[in-house]
């Protein structure tokens, strides 16, 4: 150790917006004079931060890496007295890289280029990357500073390396993205290598919605010991120092982690509202139903953007129940959002004169479901065009999973918050937000569910119940069980066979579905490719006895 | 040179479909037996012919990675007396490979794991592969043929290393998809290498259509002199035999490339073919308007299905004028299709009624437009459903570039045949297709475009004119240049603007388009991924003087 002063490092946790450079940029050089009123020495924000993460194929165009280029420039010549590590995609002749610069009084002291590219999951950097291969250290105050960013710290030996080229301490620029659980494996995988090679680390993410990804912040230093120190709050932006005295960093305050149903909650409304602010929508809108989902949606838009800034509208047909409506108005209500009622029949008797003189014979089945579907979907869309509010789609992740919604007509709107959300945590959900307020009417949360475009019609009738299905669809799809692992583990062959059968049928709708919020390991978005055009049948090879 | 002894390869150019590995065994052993029966020494098949390219995230599935292995071990064990050179994903440990082998005799002679994983464009290799990195020769009769796959052979240094390793003929696996002028493209990169190295190369490719992707073959052979001397038809399956003597191929049949317009013709029609095929929908239908592009999908879906598996639905409103009803019936009876007319204007008045009420006071604008276009998605697809018919959309790149096109109502359909065509290539196609035979009534080419949804409407009031249009979008979006870049060029500054605000604003629309055929070097698919939420104004630094 070749320093015994203190060192304040400044950790920005904020939420950056993809793509726009200009907004990022005020907001990293207000940060930075925030930082320096409190005296700090370094500030270390997220990774990518001047073009936000994650900027996708924008990061092929030249005048967009251009302009990330002149945003550090003028970051470097504005900033004096501080040091400012910050990230932003970097050109060297062909090549780019996902960097990291050291701005010190008008002068890059430092460049790193981030080793370990990630190319799995949602994430695409070897398709815009080229991955570095040395380790950067800067000085500070006599300390001797790291630089790595975000997967370089999961893949073992990169801490390592940078403990034997004499650093002090590890700075990781983050820009990590959320599924629940997320924050405690990070820390595990971290504090355990940080424990290992003895030495302390100072962990940056960043914060806010982007598409299909949500990010939590959760932003953290860890001791040498790999003991955790300082935590900041999930799903807020901070600014928050740590000082460091000596080898060791300072107790702080260290916000708790929520449990997965509150952080996920977080992380639909985080994902709302950022979904509508950076795409500048007035507000949204959604058809509430008098089931769950649109309910639990309708709590969502409301804690995400406002009652003013949300609109409701009721869509009943002959098949719809009194209790439904009653309920979708004792919601809309109770959380105090306009609502307006138009009953769809006009518009469905059209449709059935209209196509009478050629259907004529052929007995009624789900194509006259679709149609009022459609039909809503129609009512919904006009009034998103009038109004240019934003229209929220209420389908989960059970329904897009087995294709149990009408493309074009449920499936409708340019947002889906429940799409990664299982029907079982629907409910869960909606239960935890009512011990907020109580705000949906129970008998929604406990009426048997129905899609209501036939007399009578339940769930349950097409699908296995939820408490079956749900976790063959988790163990199908986000993990890769095959069928006969998932008959192993005792869930009933024929239910097994159908779910199966349906996911693999129904890409073609999953395809044209709005982005949704990404909660779990593996959403239908950049995370899971499958083709269509597919003969893959995950359930042939199971034999009924 | 170790041998003259006359050499016969089997140039296996087939049309596997994705995931079909029973399907796809089938179709390996039947080729082998027609090659044995012709004498051949060694059998090619294109890349990862068992599963078929590209299998995407089944890739990451266990289940079925050891089906792949399961049929590769059944192949194995079924052929004798000679060589079969096929690809598949392999699995060592925890990684897998994008593998050849050869089997000959009951054993594998030789693997060989493909050096250079693109992953650029539409290809996400090292998603799911780890990169070989050494060469592999067998020997057959006394010559040492080396095995690359794909991209190996468009790298500079693999052909070299394996002249280096003492080859004599490289053999290329390929599953390399098309686009205009592919062909040559790969010829001349591959021949060029080929020539410096001085060693002759067979080179297969598969054909067929995988969603937004065709594969056209094209499979050649080269002399050592990076001359072609054999070349198999473009989009057509075919075993062919080219013999080498001493270390040289025997010329053979050089079948013609077709130029541009004919190819891109071509490809559109086995893409919808293949499409309709492997999905395995009883025919397909569309809305037909009387313009240009539903005119040209009518006629590229009769020549890829036959006139008795495909319908059309002509659906006018009060805007439609007399000539596009009759040009469409024109169209229908020359084609031989059968056709519906259904006006929408009983659902058009119902819905305007249900929303009177909301509306009232406000004027007519786009909503109105979209209603009545989702009122034709909703009869369309009614037809879908009720028959099982794929339902094709007629919307073309320039209209999918700045959103000239309605969500949920022409966009409805479960694939979009002109999703990559420009309006000017829709225009050349349709002549096209008129010199095989006039089906294509004169006046639907002449007359100006408008989608008829107000009244007098003609595209040209919303848009720049397409000679103007389409060159910028391809400069925009197929060659990332920037505004600044276009307007140089000699682009109306106003007509640049304008277009590209256009597409930086829609691709919300874009992500829930149904899949189309890839037909230029970028696509609104796999290929381009753009982030919906993003402050990103490509014309944002263009000044008005």
């Amino acid at each position: 150790m070749s320093s015994v002063m203190p060192l304040k490092i400044a950790l920005a946790q904020l939420n950056f917006a993809v793509a726009d450079i200009k907004g990022n940029t005020a907001k990293i050089l207000d940060a930075v004079e925030q930082a320096k009123r409190q005296q700090a020495d370094v500030i270390l924000f997220p990774e990518l931060c001047v073009t936000a993460y994650p900027p996708e194929d924008l990061l092929l165009r030249e005048d967009f890496i251009r302009q990330a280029q002149q945003a550090v420039d003028h970051i470097r010549q504005q900033v004096r007295g501080i040091d400012v590590v910050l990230g932003y995609p970097i050109a060297h002749g062909q090549w780019r890289y996902n960097a990291a610069v050291v701005i010190r009084d008008g002068a890059i002291i430092a460049e790193y280029h981030k080793q370990a590219l990630p190319n799995y999951g949602v994430f695409d950097e070897h398709r815009y990357f080229k991955a570095g291969h040395q380790t950067c250290l800067f000085q500070a105050k006599g300390y001797h500073l790291a630089l790595t960013i975000c997967e370089d710290i999961w893949i073992s030996g990169i801490i390592g390396k940078n403990r034997e080229a004499g650093a002090d301490i590890i700075l990781s620029l983050n820009a990590s993205p959320f599924h629940a659980g997320k924050m405690q494996e990070r820390e595990n995988i971290v504090c355990r290598q940080i424990k290992e090679a003895g030495i302390p680390l100072v962990y940056v993410n960043q914060i806010g919605g982007q598409d299909e990804l949500v990010f939590d912040g959760a932003s953290f230093v860890a001791d040498s010991k790999g003991e955790i120190v300082f935590r900041a709050a999930e799903f807020e932006e901070q600014l928050s120092i740590v000082e460091f005295i000596g080898k060791e960093p300072q107790a702080s305050t260290v916000a708790p982690l929520y449990r997965p149903v509150v952080s996920e909650y977080k992380a639909l409304v985080l994902g709302i509202k950022d979904y509508v602010r950076k795409n500048g929508f007035p507000g949204a809108i959604l058809g509430l139903s008098g089931g769950i989902d649109s309910a639990l949606v309708l709590a969502l838009a409301v804690d995400a953007l406002g009652p003013d800034n949300v609109e409701v509208v009721m869509m009943p047909s002959r098949y719809t129940q009194d209790m439904s409506n009653e309920d979708a108005k004792r919601e809309a209500n109770a959380l105090g959002v306009k609502y307006h009622i138009i009953p769809i029949e006009p518009a469905v008797t059209a449709f059935g004169g209209m196509l009478a003189p050629i259907f004529t014979g052929s007995p009624s089945d789900t194509t006259e479901e679709n149609i009022q579907a459609r039909c809503r979907g129609i009512l919904l869309m006009a009034f998103s065009n009038k109004q240019g509010k934003l229209l929220l789609t209420t389908g989960n992740k059970s329904e897009m999973s087995v294709g149990y919604s009408t493309l074009y007509g449920d499936m409708a709107g340019g947002f889906a918050p429940l799409k990664d959300v299982s029907k079982l945590l629907v409910y869960k959900l909606a239960e935890y937000r009512n011990t907020l307020s109580p705000v949906i009417p129970q008998r929604v949360i406990t009426r048997p569910p129905s899609a209501e475009l036939a007399p009578g019609q339940k769930d349950e009738d097409s699908l296995p119940p939820y408490a079956v299905l749900d976790p063959i669809l988790a163990l199908y799809i986000e993990q890769d069980k095959s069928a006969e692992e998932i008959v192993a583990m005792g869930y009933p062959m024929a239910d097994v066979k159908r779910a199966i059968m349906l996911v693999d049928r129904n890409e073609y709708k999953r395809r044209q579905s709005p982005p949704g919020i990404r909660i779990t390991p593996r959403a239908f978005g950049r995370d899971r490719r499958y083709p269509i055009s597919s003969a893959y049948r995950g359930a042939s090879n199971l034999v009924e006895e």
